[in-house]
Parts: C-alpha cells; structure tokens; sequence
C-alpha cells in the first residue's frame, strides 16, 4: 500500500449523487492541482458523523452541503503525488494528513490567530470535493506533513485535533475532568487527559460499547447516566468540589446540564458536540453564580493543535484502540450504518484497496 | 459628616420584619464586633436590585434572604469606630467599603484564588445583617480601605468591581465592545471599558433615560433594541466583523441572544445579568461554530478586582453621573420605588442624615 | 501630496552606497513589483534609530546590512501604485504602512502564532531595499491598509506597534508603569499606557529634552535618573510596593537595573531597547526572589499588534508630538545628526518632497 | 513509625548553635503551639541545599539566618499532635507537610495571588525554628493536609512544588522541554513534565551519576555539556526549532547560557537554581531577538501548587528514586557531607528513629 501507483486518469470515488438521501460509487476524472494545490493519493480516510450526515441527507446536509454531484468525506492520510503550480515547501513523496477547514487567512480572524472560525470558511467534503476517492485535492496550505505513523492513525489526527483542541484551552496536569460522551472523540480525550498528567479522568455515555471503549482508554471511572447519579457520583470523586474540566461531546443536553452541574465552581467547561435543537439553560444557576468559563470548541489552532497532536502520538499518545473496523471504500454503506448504529468506534475506508480484501 | 461621633448604644436600620414583602425602620442595639470583626458606622449606603427583590420579597429572596428580622441592603462605605478582639490590620478612624461575599478562605476555590466563588459563601445583607444602618459589623478580612474618594463613590466600589470584573476577564484596549443592559453596573462597564482604551464601546436598553445615561457616560454608540437592528448597526460599526467583546449586564434573554449574535467570531461574552428563568440557546450556532468564550461573572476577584478598581477612580473614572438620587433612610420606600421603576439610576441612603435633609 | 503621480522610469533614494560610514542620494530605477509585490509610493518614511546605525556603519550594520549598495529604511507609509502578479487583495490606490519583518510564514515560529521571531526573517531597509526612497517593493502579505491617517502618524504604526506589544504582553488597566527611556518608542508608550487606563506611568530619561516630551505624553512623573533616587521615588509613588509593569526602552544597563529594583514582586517586565553590551544580573536577587516575568520583545505581533495599534490611534491617541522634525529626504544628514544628538524626538523624511520645501 | 507517641517535654533537635561552621544535636523543650498554630511531630525531614549552607554557614546563611541558636530543616511531614488556640480546620491526627514560606497574608503580594513573593516573608527553619527536630511548630495555615502517601514522598512535596510550579507557569502537554541541572528538583521535574505529556525530555549536569538518575527518571536524552555540544544536539533532537520549554535548575552560569541558546524563538524559561554570583547576559542576543519569555520561580503557589503537587503523586508520578538515603537525625553530618560531595539524591532525616537503625 505504501508504494507510489502511477497515477491513472480516472478514480473510484465515493459522491453524493442527487440531494437525497444515498450516496454511489463513481468512476470520475482524477483532478488537477491548480495553483498551490496537490495532488493526493488518499490511502485511508476515516468516517466521520458528519458524513453520515451527508449521506442520510438530513435537514443539515440539505443546507451546507454541495451541491451535489461531489465527492464527500475529509478525515484524511495520503501521499503527495503531483503538485500545481507554485507548490514549494511540500515534496512530492511527503505523506500528509489534510486540516479539512480551508480558510482565506485574510481576514480579521485568520490575521488574529483565529482561522478555525474563519468567516469565509470553506470545508473539505462539504463546500469541495473530499477525501472518499482514490485521489484529492487540497491546497498546500492545509497539507500537514508527518512521518512515522500509520495511514489510519495519520487519518486521525483531524479528529484528534478536535479533542487537543477542547483538552488545552486551558491546562490540564493534576486536574480532575469528565468527558460527557464517548463517541470517537470522546474516547480520544479521554487519552488525551490521560497523557497530559489529569488527576482523574472520568467518562459518562448511555452506549454500554462506548463505556466500555471508554475503560480501555484509560478513564478512570465511566458511568451510565440512565443508573448512575452522574452528579453525586462526581462530587464524591472529586472530594466534594466537582471536577475542574468538562468535555462536552455528546451535543445532548441532558448531558451538558450533567457537566455544568459537576463541574467545580469556577472551572471550565468545553463545547465540542453540537447539539440538532436548541438547549435551555438556567444561565443564573449553572453558569453566573458558578463564576464558570464555556469555550465554543470549533476545527484545530492552525497549526499550535496540529503540533500537538502529532507530538503526543509521537509521545506514545495510543488511539488505534477506537479504531473497530478497516474497509474498502465499495463498503462504505456498511460503515455508514455501523456509525449510525453506535456499533462501531471508528472506521477507516481504504481507497486504494480493492472491494473484498478488508480486515 | 465625617466627623466621628458618638457611638450610642442604638441605631436606626432599615429591616424586612417579616416573610412578605415590605421593610420597615427600627430602632435596634449598636451590634458589637465579634473576634475579627469591625463595627462601621455607615456613611453611605447604596440600593442595588438585591435590594428591591428583598423588600418586594419575590422568589428569590424567600429562597435565599435571611430570616427575617433582619437588616439588609450591602453596598457601603463608613467609618470604623470599633475593633473586635484580634482585629490589627485596619485602625478606627479608617474609611472602608465592604466587600460583600464573606468566604470561608477554606475552600478549594478559596484556596485557588477562586474566592468569589466559594462553597460556603455568605452575603452581607442577604445571610447576615446588612448596611441599611447607622452601623454594621463586618469581618475586617471584607473590609477595604481606602482613602480620597466621597462615601457615595466608595460605596459603589462594589458594583463597579462587578463591571471591573467582567470587563478585565480579558484585555479590552483597541478592542470593541458591547454593553448590553444599562442599569448601574452596565452604565458603569461603558466608562470601565473607555477608560481602558477600548476602541469603540456601544451599549444597548430598552429605556430611553438608561440610553441617555450610557450616552453621558462615553458610549460611542446607543442603540434601542425595539427600533434599531443592534446585529447590523454593530456589523456596521466594525467593518463587518461584529464586537470583539460582549457585556451581558442585563438578565434578558433578548439582549443575550443579540450579544452572541453581534460578537465576532472567537470574541468573548461576559455574564453578569442574573435570569430570573431559563434562557433557550441554539448552542451550535451561537457558541460552538464561533468558537466563543463565555465567562460567568459573579462578585469580584479578592483581591485584585479591587485593586484595578480604585486605581482607575483614582486615575479619573468617573461613575458618579450614574448616582441620580441621595436620600436619607428613612425614604426607602420611595429609593425602592425609584429603582423599580427604572427612572433612576443609583440610589444612595445616606443612614447618619436626618430625614427630610436630602439633596 | 495626496494625488497620485504618474510612476516614471526613475526615482531619488538614499542608499548605503559603500560598505563604510555614510550614505548617498542617487537616482535608481523604480522596482517593478514581483509576484505577491505591490509598488508603493512612499509619502512620510520616518528615522529609525537603526537607520542612524546604518549611515554611521557601526559594528551591527556591518554584521547586518545589505550587502551595499542597498536602500535603507523601513519607517513608512505611502500609496499602492502598481501591484505585481498573482496580488488581489490590496488595491492599486489604497493607502498601506509596512509591516517590516519580511517572514517566511511556514517555519515553526510562523505556524504557531509568532511570526515576530520567525526563523529566515529579513527585514525591510537592511535585507531588502527599504523605504528612503519615492517607491518601495513590499510584499502584499507586509502592507497595513488603513485608512484617515495623516502619512506620517500612519509611517509611525510600526514604531508605535513596539510599543503596543510590550505594553500588552500582559494587561495595563489600574496598573502603575515605569518606562524607562524616553526615546521615540519610550514616549509613544507612555501615551498607550495611560491611554489604556494605567493606574500611573512613570518615566525616566537622562536627557531633560525627552523627559520633557514625557511629560506631554502625559506621564505622571518623570525623572532624572542622575539627580532622583528612582527606586526610592517609584516606591514611595506606589504605596511601598513598586511599580507593576517596567518598559525598558533604553537599552542601557543602569536603566534596567532600576527598572528590576522598581518592579514589584511578581510583577512584569518587558524588553525592547538593544542592549550594544552584555549585561551582568543578579537573577537570584533581581529576578528568581523577586518572581518576576520579563518578555523579551521584538516586533509585533501579526496582526494582533496593528489592529489594535490602529485601533487606539483612531480612538485618539496621540503621538503627534513626538514628531519634531519634517525633512525631503535630500536632508538625510541633518536627520542623521539630530537623531544621533538626542536632540530629536521623531524625524519624518519626505520622499515626494522637493528639497528645500520642508517645515 | 506511624503510631503516635505521647508529646514528652523534651525533644532531640539539630540546630545551628554558634554564628559559625557545624550544627549540634540537643535536647530542647518541646515547644509550645500559640494561637492558630499546630505541633506536628515530625516523621520525615528532608535534606535541602539551603541546609547545607546554614551547616556550613556562608555568606548567604550568615545574612539570612536565626539568629542562632535555633533549629533548622524545613522539608517535612508529619503527624498534628497539639493545637493552639483557635485551630478549627486541621484535626490532631492529620498528616501534614510544610509550606514552608511563612507569609502575612496582608500586603499587595498576598492579596492578588502571589503569596510566594510576600513582601514580609519568613521561612520555617531560616527565621523560625525548623524540622529537623522530633517536633516542629507550625502555622495552621501553613500545613497541609494529605492522605495515603508515605512520610518520605508527603515531605518531598515542598520541593516538588518548586519543580511543579517551574514547569507549569505554562503548559507542558505536547512540548519539548531541556532541564539544565540534575539536582533532586531537576530530576523530580524531569518525571513532572513526563507525566505531564511533554513531547520530548532533555537533561543537563555534568554529573555523571545525577546524568543516570535523570535516565533513570524518564528524561528521553540526558547530555553532558563537558562532552556533548548541548545545543546542537538539542536543535537536532528538535526538527532545528530548538526546545520549547528550558527549566534552569542549576544556578550555574553557563547552563543558563546553553539554555537560552537552544530555547527556541518564542519559546520560554524557568529559573529555579539560585546564582551565587551575578550572571553576564547578552540581552538582545539571547532574550530581546528571540522574543523568549523568562520566569523567576520561587517557592509555590498558594495552593494551586500543592493541589496540583498531590494530584500527580495520586496519579502515579513516582519521585522516590531520587531518595538515595534515610538516616536517623543524628547522623545529620554523613547527610549533608553527601549532599555537597554531589554523591546522593534526596536524603530524608528520620527524627523519630533512633541512632544506628536506619535503612
């Protein structure tokens, strides 16, 4: 798989095909790096929940994504095949992973260090074509080159981006945090506190697979919010003073009324899950009068995060365990219904694998 | 009025007598300071809102006020006229506000530089007896003194440190800034955030007088949120990039929902204004894809809101605009009118003037 | 001197002609813009003390410089007149000052929020052609759009920008300051200072001149380090505890020394004058007992630092009056002479301005 | 060792008789605790440099210390055996360790966060007698309580707290870090920044067995700076950036300066080693230039340090192999011999065990 295939003039390619719910495989032109882009050769693109999104073609989709026809995905790692012009600091032969948000780095918040909520954003597989083909393109300024890991690791550090980025708004050594919401990047913060030195990581999922994934990444405690006191259970954890950290990332709001209702006063909490309907809150009692801070958590910190994470998987930072299933790309709608299902932790689509050769 | 008189061994305060609304005058015993503890004869005591929602007796304050019979009221500057045993640091004769929560210092957020949030928070006024009195007891660990400055502005030192407070979470200079809500504490915020070097401060209320009040006090711009479009106007005023900072002063939802909506993408939003009911947020959109901190705000950082507070009156912030009512104690019920009503906005009881001596 | 001149074939600069003390005017050919370039009219290119250590070709430009025959320069402010390929984003007429530090936007430094220390800087008017001349060649990514600014407060953003940046390191509100030295950056940042709402600013200088200038920046005291005890008169200034922010702007090690006894425990030191020398410090004694922070400064930040650079001169800050001088360029050598004599504040050289016709 | 003897009247203690070279063994009252102090019985004193001054008593103890006679030693554990009056908080049967910085908790330092910088310090066994003693008197607000560590590790907590708060005056997750020094802090802060998730662990002494200590500590690459070309090596072990985080433990002049040199730009320093002698800096070469941020670090946040100290040890961080000996208090000579030969880690003086029977 690492070898360097000549590159054919066509790609199977996995597209949303019509704006309705379904997705189909197609045999569509390789494309052509234009100015500053490369050309990448996608060896494994992880699924994510915003795929299946797409896929069912729900009221979200129906608004952001396409149009269609377009290839779909973004979690990404591949090698640099061919590159567009002006393209100088990326060598062709350099494995990349891709940073999915392409933002104009001209305005006021990419000038101030805040290009993750760029407000010309546009998304790799959402607004232009992505990564569940046999080849992408992505311009240069969102390739991140890394050595020494595995493709499907490599894949993952998007996702992983995500969970440093809502880990490290603030610090993490010797302090006690929930992670409210095991899905893929609720298990990968859970060994992100872990490797950062917390005191106590505890986990809460109403998935008993989750829960159980959640143990295996090192939390220390994980609990069932339909038979435990998430809340008393907690405090008695914590000496009585609630946790210090909350990651929010399950988007549900029973949820986020447990973290703001264990959090300590005047800890901090993160929002990474998004949530479908809005959510009340009792703003008074579970925010002001607990002197608390909430981070909007969006994308990665171009590039402090992308350091980061790749640092901590050189660190021993171990995240292949959420990884439940490898598949070649034709099988993408058994993927999209395990991701649907909750059966599955993460799942990496292999484009360059041939239709019934999968783990 | 400086001078010290006498100390008699009874004292007019002004009490909630019994579980329902209304207060009432007392002739009551001079308190005696306990070990730790100042006895003040009060020069100046200002109304806040708590105020009025102990003497109407709403839900609040049953929930939370004392039992009754007992003083209230909390914003105060005086004189100390006695010293408790143990107490060395603050000499009699010494002009002092009050800081207004009594912490256990015990406390692992005491222990954290936290103290504004402490597990075991008492408030003046509202757990123990207040500064609607000729004299009160405070513990000299909430005694700040200071020097150089009227009563009637020493007195305010403790909502103007909510305003310091919400304003310094972050830096504000060559920032711009929203003030939504322009009661006392917003209107203060406005001069707060000029006086920093705020690039632009823009204010928003309901109430005609409060807008022209926010207006005296430095706001570049005043906005009306039943005629105007706060959202555009603001776009407007920053080249289209919204407010880098919000100041939520006043408990509506509205104004709230028009604050996450005006702030820039990554700006922050302080909370200060309390909600009397749940608030429903679209989380997603007005949090997390913009990537924006929340700050709950409550009291003031021990001790160095306090600090930063003084030095910017004694630097010339000048909040006395806002005080548009001096009254002697007896006139409660009309203070508490007044402030109810919204046509005033800071009221302060003078307890050592005789009645009907008002300005 | 606002209208736009046609572009001819050839324009006036001073250059460094030999690699020996001195400089020359010649008649150059106008740059053409590269790719990513734009051409900019130079309107006010003001006197760096760098600049003056270039002409007297002391031992840092000779390690620095060029090579010769190179323009010099880097002060300025001036209007796009011809945009190279490939640039969209500025227009031709557009007023811009220079960001000088030409980085490489892709080294470590450059990816994580630091450009202002990238690893392959080179700077405007030492290693690339600079500013003292009636056109300049910058790269797009390097020009400040702004707009209302007189050229010459404009050609200032940058020198003023040294000054926001070590001013804001940390935050200035209700804060006492010691800036010690009061040449150009010095003065200007007496001015951010109080204009951000600092407590007290104090200045030091040994030249009465500047000390002068200090005072009608708006400093609240300043003083002769030869004939005052300034850390005797600093404490005494502060209620005993010493000043919380030292700006060192001298580059001299008497002056840092007193800055480091002035400042209070814990308290924060920033470092932007170049020191020609080592320095010998106690850092048991001056630094470690004391926990004090120093944040060496260099640059600023991008863009952080000129949006609110720009920010604060549109919300009224002053520097005007450190302007003393207006000069055509043809009168290098006078400006040269004055710079070097501390007998200037800033100097604005005139390019556009035929010689003879200044102020 | 754990039961808990009853209080004679006389106890064993080592102090510093004559204003000269040498200690003595006596046998002193048993002192008394005054209002809101403790007697702890002391289990576990462990040996610091500051000790082995005073034994030796140089310059520094010669101006700093008693005056004699009294008791010294400050590194402790123990067992509240008595409480003087007003004590609520800490029960007798507590075990406690020492901060051992004795601040007023009143001035500007103590009232914003920065007690380890109080203005009115005295340190327990330098100003007040100290613990190597069977029992030790000690402010209640000076003592903290842990539960489930060995005396030995509970009594090493204070120096830790110095490499704790070194290392986390910013964050460390995902970093690169050089520790310049292998004393006991420097080695227990090579586990600190392990356990707390640092990308990479570099240390420096030109000690050969404090080298393998360090290894055996955790450290990733351990240099001798007699041997090994410090800084290229590090840029190597570093992609060329240079190391983001140097911890300067060793108070020698030249570590400093390899320190600064392979300090990446932008990247920041911890001193913690104090200089006996004044240090020559080249400020703009190694700080201004590099945009570096420097941190005088003395004793330990109250009590952010010490929450964090405990909760890596409940975690697992695992100091006890820099203990290399445990001596009985008599043998307190062989004890500090070891320490200045340079031939030992951490020695703990066991005052309750008798001569001769020690491990």
């Amino acid at each position: 798989m690492l070898d360097n295939p000549p590159i054919g003039t066509t790609m199977r390619a996995l597209i949303k095909e019509h704006a309705a719910p379904g997705a189909a495989i197609r045999e569509l032109p390789v494309p052509q790096p234009g100015p500053g882009e490369l050309l990448i050769q996608v060896q494994a693109a992880s699924v994510c929940g915003t795929d299946v999104h797409i896929e069912r073609w729900d009221e979200w989709a129906q608004a952001n994504f396409g149009p269609p026809p377009m290839t779909f995905g973004h979690e990404m790692a591949g090698i640099v095949v061919a590159r567009g012009p002006g393209v100088t600091r990326i060598p062709i032969g350099a494995t990349v992973a891709a940073e999915t948000h392409i933002v104009d780095w001209t305005c006021y918040q990419c000038r101030t260090g805040r290009a993750y909520v760029c407000q010309h954003m546009r998304i790799l597989g959402v607004h232009v074509p992505g990564t569940f083909a046999q080849y992408v393109v992505l311009p240069e300024a969102n390739a991140w080159v890394y050595e020494d890991l595995p493709f499907e690791i490599a894949a993952l550090q998007e996702p992983l981006g995500n969970a440093v980025f809502s880990a490290f708004v603030e610090d993490v050594a010797g302090q006690t945090a929930v992670v409210t919401g095991c899905g893929p990047i609720g298990l990968m913060s859970v060994a992100v506190l872990k490797k950062a030195g917390a005191r106590a990581v505890f986990a809460t999922d109403l998935n008993p697979e989750r829960r159980e994934m959640a143990t295996r990444m090192g939390a220390d405690l994980v609990l069932d919010p339909r038979n435990d006191d998430v809340v008393a259970r907690l405090r008695d954890e914590t000496d009585g003073n609630g946790v210090d950290i909350v990651l929010e990332m399950s988007g549900a709001s029973a949820a986020l009324h447990q973290g703001l209702a264990a959090v300590t006063n005047g800890g901090r909490v993160s929002l990474l899950g998004t949530h479908a309907t809005p959510t009340t809150i009792d703003l008074s009692q579970e925010v002001i009068f607990k002197g608390i801070r909430i981070y909007g958590i969006t994308g990665r910190r171009l590039w402090d995060t992308w350091y980061r994470t790749t640092a901590l998987l050189e660190e021993g930072l171990d995240v292949s365990p959420i990884i439940t299933h490898r598949l070649p790309l034709d099988e993408y709608a058994t993927a999209f219904d395990l991701v649907a299902s909750g059966h599955a932790g993460k799942i990496v689509l292999l484009p360059q694998l041939e239709s019934g050769s999968a783990e």
